[in-house]
């Protein structure tokens, strides 16, 4: 049986201000930062302490790790990074107003950027003020560095890395905390929950809440779906993720 | 040609109370939060962006590691973690005041725990307030972990660090920060400039002020010594290190 723990970044300023992210490294709200030192308060009252932690290459998702493992006293614990565990690329979105995208483009456009499986946004154009062209963290990716992404295509891109560095961490019975996003948490989710590619659309994962799943030796959850250390919050924040732009 | 930053944590809660700290793990006072920031952009400045860091299991040394690469925008750089680059282990002294204690022993045993070479304090009583017996960070240490430590047994126990985890780093062409302690570093610097066991004594290195080396093919430093990233600051701040107690 080995213990993984999934942790969504607390609210970042692009978060509170209603715009699309992706890739973009915004900051931690003052929220966010509190919703993650709680976060690591609940990983420390439920006695599920990480041996490990995994982060993506954005601020909000490592600030996050920071701040929970500190309030859970294992800020001291091994860090493995990877791009692989970014955010969604939103492509030409990011950057852009949810609400006036909607207004937009209207609701079923609006939606399908936000929720379909496999239609990606535009591609971001290069050297925007939005892109990360001239971003040193994924010169090593060269041309293979996403210009915008559906969530098939983060489930193409984080797998791998999940297969290759976390499995084994698991494998060899550590306790795993995953910190990283809305997106690339789903894409996990779906994956170890065997969501359909429709179904997806409608699981919204929220900030700063820890999602338990204990997994057996073939790596399956042993309660579906897993279980959140504070479910009312989580409840009523993953309400709050499906209304966005409204 | 490598690239060395070493950064001293910035000021830490008992830093500010005058404590001795060793292994006790504190936390940064807002002053050391503010010190942190400021050496990272000391190496945005200069243009020194680290590829990887290396810090000690102390959560002083790993906020400032933090916060530093959150300032100088290399915050999702691989982190590397070890016990071997803590503080020195101040034995039965870790919490002491420094005053009283300078007061309560006089200056000639008061200067020998603090800056002879290989004459260690008392340890640390088992089970004690301050000791870390019980610290699942060090589980793996066993018997091995120190009850007090001179400068001597730093040497001892960072060098295999250095020549198995950092030098490889260098080697590879990598500029290497080193977040890290007091006596941690300046056990570093001993072995860098070949300082010979009574000058080590007159050695003091100020908190949050990066310290440049350039290091040749042989690992040996180009300039003695280093060059501080802000060497006025440093030069006042070696001073008021030289004076605790006073």
């Amino acid at each position: 049986m080995s213990t993984l723990l999934l942790l969504r970044h607390g609210e970042s300023e692009w978060n509170a201000l209603n715009l699309f992210t992706g890739w973009v490294d915004v900051p931690l709200s003052e929220k966010g930062r509190a919703e993650a030192a709680r976060g690591g308060e609940l990983l420390a009252e439920s006695g599920l302490l990480p041996d490990v932690v995994h982060t993506s290459l954005l601020r909000r998702a490592i600030t996050t790790a920071h701040l929970a493992l500190d309030a859970a006293d294992r800020h001291w614990i091994p860090v493995r990074r990877s791009w692989r565990l970014n955010e969604r690329h939103y492509g030409a979105l990011q950057g852009k107003d949810k609400k006036q995208t909607l207004a937009e483009f209207g609701e079923e456009q609006f939606m399908t950027w936000r929720r379909s499986y496999d239609v990606p946004p535009p591609p971001i154009e290069r050297g925007s003020e939005f892109s990360q062209d001239a971003d040193p963290r994924y010169a090593d990716l060269g041309a293979d560095a996403p210009l915008t992404e559906c969530l098939a295509d983060v489930v193409d891109r984080m797998l791998p890395y999940w297969h290759e560095s976390v499995v084994p961490d698991l494998q060899a019975g550590k306790t795993v905390l995953l910190a990283a996003h809305g997106n690339s948490l789903r894409a996990l989710v779906k994956h170890l929950d065997g969501i359909s590619d429709a179904d997806i659309a409608g699981l919204n994962i929220p900030t700063g809440i820890p999602l338990h799943y204990d997994l057996d030796a073939e790596l399956r959850p042993t309660t579906p779906g897993g279980r959140y250390l504070d479910p009312e919050a989580a409840a009523t924040a993953a309400a709050a993720v499906a209304n966005q732009g409204r």
